[in-house]
């Protein structure tokens, strides 16, 4: 599936990206790019540091779409299993996502991604294998 | 460290949990329990099922009360790794979280938990290790 | 299937376990328990200590054989994601490790599984996804 | 440390390597590379793939030398965790490893790998969390 920006700003307007601060910006290839811009009352418990499940959550969505991008319209992904290292305390207002699609075979999705901050460090890095089922994607 | 029933209850009163709609039942030698009363807003993009990612951050937050619960006063928990499997689709308007440290050793702990919904279905495993930290714990 | 003492007797008999020293104690309904006597050439770099990657072994075959035990004749397991932490040490002349289904659904099993020293220390623990293919078990 | 062609080609000279078919060829600057030739008697249950386990051992290997290029003599290190996805069977003769550090962090190492085979597909990918310790490495 191809996402032009029109429709990744109107696919981007759900309550949960609303509520975690998370934005899709390109998604293409097998490859996905997001923003999260994290509410301050996630922030806990550490004041300025995203929980580490909103992290994920932001992981989670940035490699389901490299996943959605490779697949046909009629389908959807779902996460059999994402392992997150957490490499440094995630301090900061802004951070970004980059997911990509290391093997596609059969049913199944392999994907990386890492989570930098905005001086470029690293702070979570993931892997997982995400499984294609058939179903539309709310939108 | 002890979590009263005022404790805990005080505890749970914090943004984060809120939202997520996370509420922690019990947290002592080595083991938690929770409970997650899914906003609808954070059950996208599959209406009546909580997002990955809020299972995770429940189950991390679960975790870390395990961890929490063998500790000093005067010490925190940070998560280095966390390894999820989601073994069904989560359905249902309520799920239990249970947490048990495996082993502790020096500042770490290695730990594991389980996802239940209302009918006793296993929808997601986890596994992780927690670093101990020297910081006092938000209140 | 049902795996007799001289059946396992004869599946034991094969050069990856002889190499390693596993040997399968048992197998059925869903679960497995497996001995490791290691071969003083696998431990390396650390005299009387089997490599990590030995126990993954013994670890990931354990669970095979808990997966095995609940399928027909005919079909057979591999191993598509495996999770490992290494809580200990694993030091001594004899490990058990046991290995169990949490979920089954469709062509995935879910399966968690710990490795004890002689002592009943836990040295490892895992969870791992494996897919089940149509395949003759060598024998 | 560094690793001279000549005082790698003495560290491939152990019991470990020989057994499981390991050679590393190279390891600076938080990178390693290490080649794969698997014995037969290693390839089980299917005849020409190395188990599941010999792959990982491959992996953790190739992953702790990448880790031991950035220490000081008179270091070693020690897997806490270690996840990996196989995305492909292993058929072939020879496999490569490459590992590189993505970020260090007091007494922590965090690592990815890749396997390949012979015809550059990837048929597993990993990463992992290792600890620092103070041990004289064998030689």
């Amino acid at each position: 599936m191809k996402f032009s920006a029109s429709r990744l700003n109107r696919m981007n307007n759900n309550s949960l990206y609303r509520t975690i601060g998370i934005q899709v910006e390109a998604a293409q290839n097998g490859r996905a790019k997001a923003r999260l811009t994290p509410n301050s009352e996630l922030c806990w418990p550490f004041a300025g540091q995203p929980h580490g499940g909103i992290l994920f959550t932001f992981m989670d969505t940035t490699m389901a779409w490299a996943v959605l991008s490779q697949l046909d319209s009629g389908h959807n992904c779902a996460t059999v299993n994402l392992n997150i290292h957490y490499t440094l305390p995630a301090k900061g207002k802004s951070f970004t996502c980059s997911a990509w699609i290391t093997h596609q075979s059969g049913r199944s999705s392999f994907v990386r991604a890492d989570i930098h901050d905005d001086h470029e460090r690293l702070v979570a890095m993931g892997q997982a294998t995400f499984r294609i089922i058939q179903l539309e994607l709310a939108e």
